[in-house]
């Protein structure tokens, strides 16, 4: 009786989860492939979609279900807890709530790209007050007197709240700022890269870097977006990057941080697939994979020397010569406007300001109108230059358009968690240098996949980390790793 | 109370059409983009929007909703009209059928896919038996009692039936075989297409043509499959296409022939976008639209004419300078093994084998083991050639693999209708071959959208073509036209 209770809850779970995976690549499609004058229709589809799957998440049977359901295993014990977290969030929100919030987020996404494109902040307001405003409700709902942020945090970082990231971010940021404060004093500045690198180049060695990071192209794909990112769990996880000729950092390193989600994806235990834990346990977890792929590994002194040698084949030689120099320029501090392109050290700060201005939004202590404002005057403060158009500033992300509150911060948790990760990474493999500066990451990203990725979500996001790394996880490890390293590059 | 009834109708009936096209873009990814180690997770992931689809059409309210629906208007009273068909067929068939269906031919698929491309029948064999079984099983339970091979036939052409189809054939088959011999026998052969033309070419006209036949890119896209094919209804309507660099006739025909079932899809009255009729009524109907696109438009002496002029700019001389002896080799008659590649003439004759095989198929009459054998006796004896491998007889086409038993013959239907309606379109247009001898197909395409495509389905199949061409439709007219067109060429 018990165990057909489970058995129950598996199936239900089942169909739950393929639907998911076929919402996932609807926002694949969106981003990738989709005509733009489908715009409006595919709201509508995302939204019927939706409806359906909140109906399947708050089904009154689960109710029932989950409190007959025995867990054979902890396993099965993780699949419950899964399954009971969404419903219990599915219950607190209206359908009509959750299928509105789809079908607005699903347009206003469009309506910010060309407002973007536009600099035009006043043809995006209208659409993200009608986000901020289902966004709040939602939280309302969930948090059920509590607050509203919070709820939404939860859906991201399970038993996060926006006091433990302000804890946290209290914790880094006089560092970060001393330690931007000493590199910005230091009199030196790396080289920029210059020149112009071809498209098509630039391509094959991003697939080649996939491959090298163990991408499984049998179960993917890589596709340009405006806005990188990863997709989909299991079998088919897609990624996408972009290409710009004056920048072949930002391709190869866009495409290497997504190699890092989809590596956690599509490394997951097989037998996990298509249920409840199938797939990575929180968006910080998620991007401890994807930043200990980009950062610690991608831009180590080891493989950057040899991504400098992979360079210096195929484009020829550009002007940095020497291996300790490229690894000073592609880790170049410098204030810039642009989230997705700054340096490890400015990273933190751009989340901090991000999470201060959503927090109020979602509180309702700062209005959409005053949006623009507080950014500029917040971003003249913490990076001492002034936003010089609204591409450069609130208009960058995507985020916030698709009703990403309470995401960002998770980007900061992934840094810190990928510190943890990197220290212990270290400890266990003497011979890491060595690997990486022949280009060789398959022992470091066996022991991530070992550690953390078979896992899916059978564990809560820092019971996992702390398993892998064999103690609580903290800010520490991640400042020391940025002090010695741009102490390194800068003298200081 | 009545009214409320039919808004209530419409309601769901508006979340199913939208989650229809879902799945349909489930499709179009499956067949251009998804990875292929993904098929097994994809058919699970269709199986389940399979089941919710299933459920929705099932749902028992709605029967009584649609008992109690007053339709105030002719719309109204067809959008019903599809509902409650949708609805009779949905519960006649087990939901666990219908998800079974969805995921095992999902899954054929890729398995045909790799069977063809290693000429490997018996790998493909035990699939094919399964989904042999699984769609009798499921004409069994729609014909309750009746024909299962017309019951699964009137899903693609409502109204039509196995003896219907079986009639018509035999009208046209003595005039075609005849038509056949005397082009065989004439002595003459046009010129085949020599050399070869450069895919990026080909592409850069194909995408010339679908705009010339009025394919409205804001709302579509053209990628590569195998099987060339249109996708989606209303504002995200793809097509696809295929290259071959020694025959370029195959992706530019490809081409039109897709924007004419794309065309029917785009031109659908916007009032109707995501309801019932919002939607071409039938695979008949829809064939005619591109039949009439592909072969009576594109293939006309006037239409090669301006095209010949086209590869001539952008391929520069190819070996065939007068613009009638182009013609004659855009429409050489050859017995060939590929129905997809085939001439007018002999392409009726594809069908009506492939008919006979797949009726007997599902009545029981020949079992799967057989189906080889068969295939290749009639296709000797029908052509005068024998198969000389798989890929040649019966694993050319992806039909049978996805389930699609019942559908072949609306391919000859839909140019019995084309054929019906070039006849009545060169009456109200006597200015139609100068239009075409410029490549200004807007007074064409516009009269096939006025008559035919921006109704949707608002009326049955039949009378929408009756009404476009005020008679009662016949195989007549398309005889005639091939009769006269290849008698011209080949000077009988």
């Amino acid at each position: 009786m018990k165990n057909d209770a489970f058995a129950e809850v598996m199936a239900h779970a089942r169909q739950t989860v393929a639907l998911e995976q076929v919402m996932g690549r609807l926002g694949w499609d969106q981003e990738t492939m989709m005509p733009r004058g489908a715009a409006e229709q595919r709201g509508e589809e995302m939204a019927a979609l939706e409806g359906i799957l909140h109906a399947r998440r708050s089904d009154p049977r689960l109710a029932g279900l989950l409190d007959a359901a025995e867990a054979p295993d902890p396993a099965a014990a993780a699949q419950l807890r899964e399954v009971a977290r969404g419903h219990s969030r599915a219950v607190k929100v209206p359908g009509t709530l959750a299928q509105e919030i789809a079908r607005v987020t699903s347009v206003a996404q469009g309506i910010w790209a060309q407002a973007r494109a536009a600099e035009d902040v006043a043809a995006f307001l209208p659409t993200l007050a009608e986000v901020v405003r289902l966004k709040r409700e939602e939280g309302a709902a969930l948090a059920q007197g509590g607050d509203a942020y919070d709820a939404l945090v939860d859906d991201y970082e399970p038993g996060m709240t926006g006091a433990d990231i302000a804890a946290m971010f209290g914790a880094m940021r006089p560092r970060l700022v001393a330690l931007r404060e000493r590199i910005l004093g230091s009199g030196r500045q790396p080289k920029p890269l210059d020149g112009s690198f071809s498209a098509d180049s630039q391509m094959r060695l991003a697939r080649d870097l996939a491959g090298a990071f163990g991408y499984d192209w049998s179960r993917g794909r890589l596709d340009m977006a405006v806005h990188p990112f990863s997709s989909g769990s299991g079998h088919d996880v897609r990624i996408t990057t972009r290409v710009s000729e004056a920048d072949p950092f930002n391709c190869f390193y866009s495409t290497i941080h997504e190699v890092g989600h989809a590596a956690y994806e599509q490394g997951v235990d097989p037998d996990y697939l298509l249920t409840p834990i199938g797939k990575g346990v929180s968006m910080g977890v998620h991007e401890s994979q994807s930043r200990i792929y980009e950062n610690q590994l991608g831009r180590s002194r080891a493989f950057t020397g040899w991504l400098h040698g992979q360079m210096r084949e195929r484009f020829g030689e550009f002007g940095i010569a020497s291996a300790d120099d490229f690894f000073a320029t592609v880790n170049r501090v410098q204030p810039g406007f642009i989230r997705t392109e700054s340096d490890e050290v400015h990273y933190n700060l751009h989340i901090m300001m991000r999470f201060d201005l959503e927090r109020a939004l979602m509180r309702g202590d700062l209005q959409v109108a005053d949006l623009q404002a507080a950014w500029n005057d917040r971003f003249k403060a913490d990076f001492g230059v002034a936003v010089d158009r609204p591409s450069h500033g609130m208009l960058q992300d995507v985020h916030w358009s698709v009703g990403l509150f309470g995401y960002f911060p998770t980007y900061s948790l992934g840094n810190v968690y990928a510190g943890c990760l990197h220290k212990a990474l270290r400890a266990d493999q003497p011979g890491l240098d060595a690997d990486l500066a022949r280009g060789d990451l398959s022992a470091a990203t066996g022991w991530l996949r070992e550690k953390v990725q078979r896992h899916g979500a059978l564990y809560e996001p820092r019971q996992v980390i702390a398993q892998a790394i064999g103690t609580q996880p903290s800010e520490v490890p991640l400042l020391e790793y940025l002090e010695t390293k741009f102490g390194q590059i800068y003298g200081l």
